[in-house]
């Protein structure tokens, strides 16, 4: 179950990032879904390097090919099986790191628990996995958008830059010259700035996504325990890098009165909105927002000490093809992870 | 499975703030275990309101009567269920609440969800459900005992004032004579004041709670989902008026470069003390630590607006026993929950 | 879990037979159902030994005295717990058995997974515990009869002698004059000859419960793994004694050709009634049925020899109360269990 | 979650028999154990019709490929991913079959449950589906190898013909001469006769399989619910066409004494063989065995009448390559089920 998520629409998450391919069943899909195919392509191009030069030097294919579940592109009620072949990779650029923890990584936390590990670019523990997320991702937006409701991420902090308008107000606001999935076009040049500065030290840069849910009706989650924030927290921080899950303006939040919060009800019914859109573990019925914290990438260009498998201090130059800056590649993460988890929800 | 939470050491909760009893079930405890009672009332008295008469006027006995799974005061390896009567409880209280969706609260959300709901004392998405998980959490850190493994919570930020130094250090650090759990005991009087500035405005206090866990071995969590930090994090979340978690310095760490973060080795295979002490969700061996952000609580003693079932705004006063600050109350149910899921996990 | 059963609607079980209380929680009930206190208390009766005075000499209470997730006699949607005291044990009948394994017993079993055990009255391994399905069994009848589903079981098979009728006759066919919870008269007295003769010399008697379910509409279970009928094993192969599970007539079936099955075609798109009403693992729309078989009641009255916890063979003679045909006080627990898994089902 | 089984060792099945590809997923396999290649072939060899000319027409090439969890040769401890690629399909046979339900089959339930269906080769209902099943249990087998469990099963009975001796004296017993995998090499002639007479006049044959685990310890299992058989039966009931389950001689045990079944003590601590090596939902550390009652296939080669999908009764006459008699590939599916059965509770 460690590489599953969800209750009855559940996903199951496979591969190393080079081994022969990386994929995943979504089980309890309901039957007579017509696939969106090019929804599927247009988050996996969203996800991959494609556009991203500043940031990475990969080129993925990232074909999605179908075993199951499904017959003339509808939905069965079946398990969808799909598979991404890894094609893109050099295994050779990681051998002198079979022997080395990469400061910062996994590396010597999977060495503990397992004993042995694909070193080769990180093996499970690359975010290469997540690829197959958003593929079943994107199958759950489709089944949210027949309660018409719409799942969008947005970068909204970079290295301490951050937008501080309402995240109410940052639907349809990417444009294809964004690079930075930023919805604030002026931030997103400063935030560009800072990123290219870092990458050119060979350094990697960290920050913030907003995620905004629109459209679910009131009564969606669960008391006590399974509260819909608590599941929407545990899938997003299930995503390489991400260290930190606020519901609304969560820590800012703590800092107020009772009053203070209390005081701004949007309409009837309806909480403050920096409060999330959940109460009590269950949705409003005003839009859901929350935000996602990512560390810097672990992986950094310059040169750094590091302790190998022996205990003893070495140099190390990490070569192979990694992210200084990953944010915008993980905004149809997050999107994946959340509509997974929301799509979950409405299925009990 | 709503009000279940662990895979092979599962607690399950019930009860009503204002019905019977409230209690739970903790299954899959090791036969064996020979409980350690006082740690139990120790424990419920840090969260009943006693001595913490700044912040509450309601006095519960909180007597826990188990009903199986012990013999002799040695766990059987069956199901250990417990109850506590409800007994300070004035429902008549509420009664002007029937039909009132106080502002802050589940209560309009219970109510779509659920079509019905228990007005007294705010039901079950009262904050006296939490005297259940404390007896839980109790029984697992007396599990996680026998590994060496300690759990304390401390209040590290109280309306904006907060605890810089270092997490590592707050072992210990409570004292009797500090009622709101801070480490460092002159800022605990400075949280103090403003605490009672906002109780006697009729208003709240919100706040974060910092949880350490000390002697967690090095490999223990999972990849991909049940990442230990996204457990921690869907565990503390579950808490009444938990609004946000991070693991380490998280949202901090995210305006940082690579580098820096990296760069602070405290020693080999260890990474840097401000990513709380796990790693691609497998604990590192090192210290982990976490913070919980509280919202101020909803309830607060001045008068509201408020829509009623009919939509209309009406004038409220909330009567009944509430508190304007919970924090120190909220203290071990943090402990409680990060108990049951770290020792959830060395059961697999 | 292991004292879980259900996945949306979820029953845990606790209490050892001479502990304080026997009791459970039914999570994942739906809110607005009245409770129909008759049923549970007839059911309770049922499974009761009152007026079962040949084959056991036991006077249980069984009050259940709900601690939550009622209000005003209708439930709320959050936890049912409940307990049944323990009233009626004389715990020193069982001194003698502390170390002594009684044959067709679990006690070495229970010891070698736990180490320790409750010898009381077999402690949680005794039948005792079905008093806790019981209710919760009553209140899945109530979420059933909304959908005007039925469940019925009766004893078919007693010590060989068998009611060869066709099991859809069977409903409403017990009388208060007779105690075997048999639906044909005649044979019910061969039955009960049969057993008193056994309980005279001391011994114990086994047999057959057939149940059947009325009104399931077609296409309730799931393909592949979680079929309906291998659901329904798990549940009732769950009872104490419980040792085989057929599916209509699944053991004579196996001797047939596929010819003779297909033929008998009962109405349009409904399979052969002696395949049980569950095709590929999921229902027809016509009458569901199955079979349980119950090895006789392990304690005996007469002497046995028997293995101490030193290996070495002992002269035994079982003290206590207990029964020597406890198929009429089953009936109630294969329906509960049944009706509980029904319940489940039509809850995703 | 309707597709996956196991709490720990989970395994996640997809594929339609005339879809690209049949596979699945084996999540929570221990790292470090070296895959036995030939193992995983025979028994993928003794599941195909190669060899079983009488029963079958088919030629299946099943080929697996692993697609990860596996580095030279060894498991990583990450999910095991296969797929076997659906070569020998001819859909066209399955044309005339859109709209009827044929008689025994799952077409109408699936119709019922989920308004579409894979109609070819009946799709996800196809026993095409087990050909995953054996891959993981074949790899549940070298777990269960490193604590000397062996898990071996014979066809024991056919159209009425039993083999009457004791199931411990079975293993190793078939020879590569015996098509029908039976422990009695003369009663596998009378089986084959009768097979062969229903096969030459279009009709289909049933039996039981006898399953036989050597060398689990005592202690393993659960009280209450997840017993050990009642998990057996579950895993066993999904077996396409499987409708009966009994542990040791269950439905034969009903009809005897309790002196009778205690009696038999074989040796200190264990009970009677008939009972089946588990005592209580827990092994008892004998020889665990127990019996499933396969229904005939429900395609035969005669002419039928059968129902289409307006309700009109119809004329079918079923193309496509189907088995008359498929217990014999049958065994290790039973063999994989019970596999995958044992060492998942061994991993908790």
């Amino acid at each position: 179950m460690s590489n599953s998520i969800g209750r009855n629409l559940v996903f199951t998450s496979f591969g190393e990032s080079h081994g022969p391919a990386t994929g995943g069943i979504l089980d309890g899909c309901p039957a007579g879904i017509k696939l969106d195919y090019d929804l599927i392509n247009s988050d996996l191009r969203r996800r991959s390097p494609i556009g991203k030069k500043a940031t990475t030097s990969r080129v993925e294919a990232d074909q999605c090919e179908f075993l199951s579940g499904i017959l003339d592109g509808v939905t069965l009620g079946t398990p969808i099986a799909y598979l991404i072949r890894n094609t893109d990779v050099k295994s050779s650029d990681y051998d002198d790191l079979k022997e080395v923890f990469r400061p910062g990584h996994a590396d010597h936390t999977w060495a503990a628990k397992f004993g042995i590990r694909d070193h080769r670019g990180g093996g499970r523990a690359s975010a290469r996995e997540t690829v197959a997320r958003v593929v079943a991702g994107a199958i759950a937006k489709m089944l949210l958008a027949a309660s018409n409701i719409s799942v969008e991420a947005f970068v909204t902090s970079v290295a301490g830059i951050t937008v501080e308008s309402d995240p109410a107000s940052f639907s349809g606001k990417i444009s294809a010259s964004n690079p930075i999935s930023c919805p604030d076009q002026k931030i997103a040049g400063l935030m560009l700035s800072e990123v290219e500065k870092n990458h050119k030290s060979g350094d990697s840069t960290g920050g913030v996504i907003t995620c905004v849910v629109q459209n679910v009706q009131a009564g969606i989650g669960s008391p006590v325990f399974n509260k819909l924030h608590a599941s929407l927290a545990y899938a997003n921080l299930s995503i390489p890098a991400a260290k930190g899950f606020e519901l609304g303006a969560g820590f800012e939040n703590s800092k107020l009165k009772g009053s203070e919060l209390n005081d701004s009800l949007l309409k009837p019914n309806i909480s403050a909105a920096s409060l999330g859109g959940i109460n009590g573990g269950i949705s409003n019925g005003g839009i859901i927002w929350f935000r996602v914290a990512f560390r810097p990438a672990a992986s950094i260009a310059m040169e750094q000490k590091a302790y190998n498998s022996e205990g003893k201090m070495v140099s190390l130059k990490i070569r192979g093809r990694h992210d200084s800056f990953f944010l915008p590649r993980a905004v149809p993460v997050v999107e994946a992870m959340t509509a997974l988890t929301i799509a979950d929800y409405l299925s009990y």
